[in-house]
């Protein structure tokens, strides 16, 4: 059998801090029209796609800060009137989107967050980050210095990693089962545990938005000239497609990952690296440039089946009363020293 | 600071099903002789060492199967007579080994362990696999055919993933701090969670030996003319690869694997691809044949530090209360179908 179906990484090249929503919006809907063009189903967007990655500047004023955020509900036929013409183009062109944005609630309470809002405008899936990456204090408040002040400026998801199914797509990919879906957010595809729990769920098609500095040696502890920009850009890249591909693979899965990128305020660009990967691990499709792109791949979602009935057959391999530090323990205990 | 220290992957080529243990150990000696020469402080050799990798070959004779078992045990100042030469070996040159062995224990339970002997012949960390692969029953019975039968052979490993200290390391390594050593077997670097463990117990430097067939579509769940025999090596080296260099990374710990490799029998091969990877998980020396040879370098353990202590600081960055499926759930429990 095959469940082939036609997806996207859409990736979104450079966003400054005072660049307009609107003017974003018509670069948005430029990459969904070239989808529709292509016949893609699902395209996956970044993480804060709307603005600049502002988790990056140091910021005093609240207002400014505030701003970043979408204070309306971003749910189904959208009634945030800031994105609405985003959900509208996808909706008229029958594409399904993932896409990520800084969401405050009712409450005021924060996230970094992704809808996947399906092409009737109906919300589907929703996931809040949960490995915030980076500090609550600024490495610097000098405009310029790349800071990572996502513990300061969201609280940590409260959704779990909770995969759902995607039934606009079941015709679409010709099966009478709905693509089980699952996303995460940027610093989260580094941390295996978040993938496990979604391949624990069956998930075929992971969706995960990111941006990714390609220069923060405060925020990697190192020393600033152990590396050239050209060598710390190269490395971000490696780090990258190694965890994406490595979880991919692990969880068999397929995978739609999507970067903004580019040299917001021309300061330390931000890595590309959008990509389309099998669930074997292998990269089917990714950018080749450093702005908005369409990355575009037929996926086969029961090409998940090699490794989910063989290799990765959870039910057969696992061994769980072994991994119980995984969810008891935080952070290090090391063994003791022994005696001389 | 640097704790640096000198180590190496004692890759071993073709063993066959008759190889005596005498011709494999005068191999492994000449190994450590070359260790010692290069004043190598650690030598990780691989799973099964002292015997082809007997679980591809469907047996009948209860005693061929037991003759791959080390039933004495392979302890410390080594009890053991059938491979006694080897530990010796060792502590004359005075080098720590990491080895993998049939072991057969006094109540006649089978495991696939990997001991760590140090230089003075202390057994300071075993370790019996967890993640066995693999079927209880053959794919075929003829002779030639590759199976692959850990489930039958051994029981699943009862010893946790238990890091342990390296203290004749310690002078070594020029710190007031011996290493903190795991160990892994094979299939098991396919699985984030027995890194994990490890992770949170701090480890530096882990130790995986494997042997990994090249060409096993009934293991892989692939149609055998879907993939030239090339395209199956190339693929199962990728994958080994993959896995361990995103584990090091994300564990931020070293990482020494050493292949069994070759064509046991004139069978399939099994893939080298033996390494020493750093704790960002790029490699910094790699075999470059298909049989016995020394892969050396120099690592420093304080490497760790940089993602300990930023990207992957565990006590800072995990979300336990999030993970709770990895250990309630060993087998994968799909999201309902929705309603129309």
């Amino acid at each position: 059998m095959v469940r082939q179906l036609r997806v996207a990484a859409a990736q979104v090249g450079r966003i400054d801090r005072g660049t307009p929503r609107e003017e974003v919006i018509a670069r948005l809907n430029a990459l969904l029209e070239q989808a529709a063009a292509q016949k893609v189903k699902l395209a996956v967007f970044p993480e804060t796609t709307f603005t600049t990655f502002f988790p990056r500047y140091w910021m005093e004023d609240e207002a400014e800060i505030a701003s970043y955020f979408e204070t309306e509900p971003v749910e189904g036929i959208s009634h945030c009137a800031s994105v609405k013409a985003f959900f509208d183009k996808a909706m008229e062109l029958s594409i399904d989107v993932a896409i990520g944005y800084g969401e405050e609630t009712s409450e005021g309470r924060r996230y970094n967050t992704a809808s996947y809002v399906d092409s009737s405008g109906r919300t589907v899936g929703k996931y809040r980050k949960i490995h915030l990456p980076g500090t609550f204090e600024p490495f610097s408040k000098e405009q310029g210095v790349t800071n990572q002040l996502e513990k300061k400026l969201f609280a940590p998801g409260d959704l779990g990693f909770t995969a759902f199914r995607a039934p606009s797509l079941r015709a679409a990919c010709g099966g009478d089962k709905s693509p089980i879906v699952g996303q995460l957010i940027c610093n989260d595809r580094r941390w295996a545990e978040g993938w496990r729990v979604y391949g624990l769920q069956g998930v075929e098609l992971m969706c995960v938005g990111y941006n990714t500095t390609a220069w923060a040696p405060q925020l990697w502890g190192i020393d600033p000239s152990s590396m050239t920009r050209e060598e710390a850009y190269a490395d971000a890249m490696f780090h990258h497609k190694l965890v994406c591909q490595a979880n991919a693979y692990t969880n068999s899965t397929s995978l739609i990952t999507s970067a903004r990128c580019g040299n917001d305020d021309g300061l330390h660009p931000l890595i590309s690296g959008s990509m389309i990967v099998d669930p074997e691990g292998h990269i089917v499709a990714e950018n080749t440039t450093e702005g908005d792109e369409l990355v575009v791949a037929d996926i086969d979602l029961d090409a998940c089946q090699q490794g989910k009935s063989k290799t990765f057959a959870f039910a057969k391999h696992r061994r769980i009363e072994m991994y119980g530090l995984i969810c008891s323990q935080t952070g290090v205990v090391e063994p003791e020293e022994p005696a001389e």
